[in-house]
Order: structure tokens, then C-alpha cells, then sequence
């Protein structure tokens, strides 16, 4: 089964790679970019037949491991929900 | 408008990142864990008002500078498209 979980940074915490690539992108004459925030995607293919438990093992592994809850979100698609 | 990119290695291109996080996963007891990929998640806000021009934009920029396509994938996602 194919879980993809994307890691975000909550609203307000600084993102010094986002406005690097911002800057970039600007001094590269791509003036339309206003905001640009970068996460992480994580893509896992498990062993699980159960969509419910693979969602209730996902979200382990996003609290105590993927994600850092202090400053990040996380969300949680499988494929065939 | 808002812009979504995942960027994520091709297939065959070792990944010491996913591999990290797959063997954690595997000591903390998630058995069922086969493959663990991670790829970088960019979220754009961009200044356009044309979803064909900003698709077009966005396709230089991960050429540009967001993906390495020697070893890297990019796929782009506009709200309303």
C-alpha cells in the first residue's frame, strides 16, 4: 500500500530554504513569485491491507519520528481512500 | 495563486535519506514498512492571474533551479487547474 505524507512548516515559523529559493528566483527575473515555503514529501510503501491501520500507523510514525510538531503539520493520502 | 511542486528522485537513484528513515521506522518497530522515499515539497504564491502562464513559469523555474533533472523528477499542481 502507497502512503504519502507531506511535511509542512506551521504558519509563522521562519523558512530560511523557501526564502532562499525566493531570492534566487527573483534575482533569476521571475518576478511573479510572491511567497514560497519548502517542506518535505515522503512517499512509503507498506506492507498493510488494512487502510485504517495503515492510517493509524502512518500517524505514529508522523508524531514520533517525520515530523517535528513544534514548528511542522503533517498530512496523511493513501492511495484508494 | 497558489503552487504546488513535488520534486522526487527517479527511480533508481539512491536515496540515503529514505534509506535512513525507512531502518528508524524498522528499530521503532513499525515491521510493516517496506520503501521509504523523501522528496522536497515547494509551495508557491505567485502574482498571475493566467493558469497557462503560470504552469509555463513555474516549468522554467524547476528546470531552472527547483530540480536537478539529471536525477530528479518535478510534477506542478495549480489550484483550479
Amino acid at each position: 500500500m502507497r502512503v504519502k505524507v507531506h511535511i509542512t512548516l506551521k504558519d509563522g515559523v521562519l523558512d530560511p530554504q523557501g526564502r532562499a529559493i525566493s531570492r534566487s528566483l527573483h534575482s533569476m527575473d521571475f518576478r511573479s513569485v510572491q511567497e514560497v515555503r519548502q517542506g518535505k514529501y515522503i512517499e512509503l510503501e507498506l506492507d498493510e491491507t488494512s487502510i485504517i491501520q495503515a492510517r493509524k500507523h502512518v500517524t505514529e510514525m508522523c508524531k514520533q519520528l517525520l515530523a517535528n510538531l513544534v514548528i511542522e503539520n503533517y498530512s496523511i493520502e493513501i492511495d484508494g481512500e
